[in-house]
């Protein structure tokens, strides 16, 4: 933190806090939606501050789509899927709780699970995980009456630095390694060592929903980069970095979720040099580089970093073992120190025996054979969603790699209806609008191929189309 | 959250504010430690405040212990345990980031480690545990390919609620119970749900260090309650709710960590009453109820809430498997629906294995004749730690329950000195500072007797004794 002067910080401090006590209120619900705020005259007599203050506070509400004006009779509270919604006001509550919109479509009970990101079960090695445990307890004995360190396991974090560093150049040191409970945990670390309240944060749109929801909760004011099939439009991104400076910028590059696509090598290396120009993390996230169907991906943006500005998130939930909850975070040894912080207070160190079994898993001949099945597997149910959506004038890209189609439908197509007959018929898909920062895309979806068995896959996909053609999506 | 009249609100929002931008400033290091603050009136100029305001902000910030004033010639930056110590500064790092006293000592590596209040792994049945594993593979073979739901396994939520419901009358639905990736992860969810900067928090004195750092992180204005033998003074207890108006109190009111001391069934009965009257929740802490080493302790203050204003949270890491990592929030409905929101962005879930393994091992027979012996081994220990003791003047109240002797050294003890003599010859214990929520009682410490060995024990207390005597503490 620089020293700034007074003055220059104080003007500024003064809107955003009228600003914030304004946001604040209407999260908490003390102005419900459609409700009049105070105001202008009346506010800045109250707050004892200048009527401008009052109107700049107003302006950036409504800019940031959380006030309308109406008639000229003042403001008010806009709907926004930005808000918390339903009975939200608990007396006793006294911070502000985001909500998780993607673990509350998860809850969803169904048969054709299209809103699954996740490997089907029946892929994975079952048989075997038991034969490995079995050798970590033989290893180990001792294993589950010992806590990890916060870091994580020693001897796990010098296997994954020759790991990463033989793949992917990275040169890393176990002290630049983290071991956490999943992406999930590493990006919540992140958001909270990282972002206060009214910073800056660039994400994709469309982007991982999870995302949205931590960065939102720290209060985050979020900016969003359109991606396209070949990625960014880095001159959009130069100018909102130089003209907001951002605090991070969110970013899946590699088989991104949920749209597929992946950024080529030279704009991973412009953008890296971007981040140094403007001091901007890029915050990596990158689950699925292994599940390639054709070529190996390009390089993480990581390894062109050498100033310290990319920081690298890697879950293998996604394609090891969901049930272990095994991820990690590389970044400089400066900002570990206060990860590190973070992760000793929110759950004192991911469990031992995960990690364990994650090792000795993970290095195994056996796992490499198994990935390449799992691409084999993955790649001929893409190739059946794709087969059974032929006959649709639906728009999408066929992705290279990851779980995911990521479908524009007829702009006709009502999407609430179809959210509420599809479950009605026991199926699940993401709707666009909770993968977009601005909650826009009400017509696009993604389709997850990688959760159903081939069967299952076929028959859901059938119904699906079925149902949009029925309300009258063309 | 009740609708204020907007008078009464602002008045004291604006005094806060200017009280909020100063603490942050010298948390962020803005300001160091004895280096002079801006003058009230450049203050009040600058902010366009009245003057009384700025000086009731810096009355307030001195009665918090973070400034003080000198010759009149202004406020200064107190040096202060309460903030960050050492190149805690970095520009990129936008968050107060708090640090884990308690973890920065576990990380030390010694012989006689006094500062664990961790069971030894050589008294946990490890070769029957991975026969558990094998069993839960065998019954779900498809563990690790499964993510849990962010509340918890279902089969073992309904288990929970049954041996709750019957050995301490809860009454619980499965619907009341989280499990939560041990003690630490609930401690954090709830705070991070229910306190906000500059809400009251009462905590007793001493108590769970982590606790403080968590407290402290949210921004809370932590009032504390001394904890005593017999409990603690209710009418100090009953005067701090009724003029502070205080959100929670965290406590840990049997055997408690780290005196020792259970609250009587009496004091357990009144606080609920309290807490009802004064609609201040109580944060049950109970990792150590079941090791007792003479009779069972009085039911949990849980018990005998029925207007909800307590939280329960249980570790199973204590004795059962700290490798595993598993704990459970049990509270009503409603405050459920938003631990879970907080839950599900936090780590979507612990991992099913680790809640499979537990549950069939929690509730075997094995299981009961383990915590048996335990509770036999630990009494020993406990003795023969009293025993190496009884030759020194020291003060301590001989527990009937846990890990810890809670010890008062002689006044004269140099304490710095003595960490440093003892790290030397390879002896940790955690000094009494870290336990206090003023990071004062400088001459107590917690000594454990839970994670060593015999041997051990007699040696490196042996060894201890002679250090204090060596520096002078008589």
């Amino acid at each position: 933190m620089k020293r700034h002067g007074l003055s220059s910080i104080h003007a500024e401090k003064l809107f955003e806090q009228v600003y914030d006590y304004l946001l604040s209120g209407i999260r908490r619900g003390d102005w419900k939606t459609h409700e009049k705020l105070p105001s202008v005259r009346a506010l800045a007599l109250e707050m004892n501050v200048h009527r401008l203050t009052v109107f700049k506070a107003y302006q950036l509400l409504k800019q940031n789509g959380y006030v309308y004006v109406k008639d000229k009779s003042g403001y008010f509270v806009q709907p926004s899927e930005l808000l918390p919604a339903g009975p939200w006001n608990d007396p006793i509550v006294s911070a502000y709780v985001q909500k998780s919109h993607l673990s509350e479509i998860h809850q969803v009970q169904a048969t054709y699970q299209f809103s699954k990101a996740l490997i089907d079960p029946n892929l994975l090695p079952n048989l075997y995980f038991s034969e490995y445990v079995k050798r970590v307890f033989d290893l180990y004995p001792k294993v589950l009456g010992t806590y990890s360190t916060a870091q994580g396991d020693q001897e796990l974090r010098e296997a994954l630095c020759r790991y990463y560093t033989e793949r992917f150049r990275f040169y890393l040191t176990p002290e630049e390694l983290m071991v956490t409970s999943g992406s999930q945990e590493a990006i919540d670390l992140i958001a909270r060592v990282l972002v206060k309240p009214r910073d800056v944060v660039l994400l994709e749109r469309p982007t991982y929903s999870p995302a949205i929801d931590v960065f939102l909760r720290q209060g985050a004011h979020i900016l969003s980069v359109e991606i396209r099939q070949h990625g960014y439009d880095l001159e959009q991104v130069e100018r909102l970095m130089q003209t907001h400076k951002p605090r991070l910028f969110y970013l899946n590059p590699t088989f991104h979720n949920p749209t597929g696509y992946t950024v080529s090598r030279e704009q991973r290396k412009r953008l890296v040099e971007l981040a140094e120009k403007y001091q901007c993390l890029l915050i990596e996230d990158d689950p699925c580089r292994d599940l390639y169907f054709a070529k190996e991906p390009p390089l993480p943006l990581f390894s062109y970093d050498t100033a310290g500005y990319v920081i690298y998130l890697r879950s293998f939930s996604k394609y090891v073992a969901p049930g272990l909850g095994i991820g990690t975070i590389a970044c400089r040894p400066s900002l570990m120190a206060y990860l590190l912080s973070a992760k000793a207070l929110s759950d004192s160190g991911t469990p031992l025996l995960n990690q364990k079994i994650f090792l000795h898993y993970f290095f195994s001949e056996r796992m490499q054979q198994h990935l390449q099945k799992l691409r084999t597997a993955l790649a001929i149910r893409r190739d059946i969603m794709e087969e059974e959506l032929a006959a649709t004038d639906w728009e999408w890209s066929s992705p290279t790699g990851g779980f995911n189609l990521w479908i524009k439908l007829p702009d006709s197509t009502p999407m609430e209806k179809l959210l509420g007959t599809c479950m009605e018929q026991s199926i699940t898909f993401v709707p666009g609008t909770i993968c977009d920062p601005r909650r826009e895309l009400a017509t696009w979806i993604r389709l997850s191929y990688s959760y159903l068995n081939e069967q299952q896959l076929r028959e859901g996909i059938r119904k699906f189309v079925g149902q949009v053609l029925a309300l009258g999506g063309e």
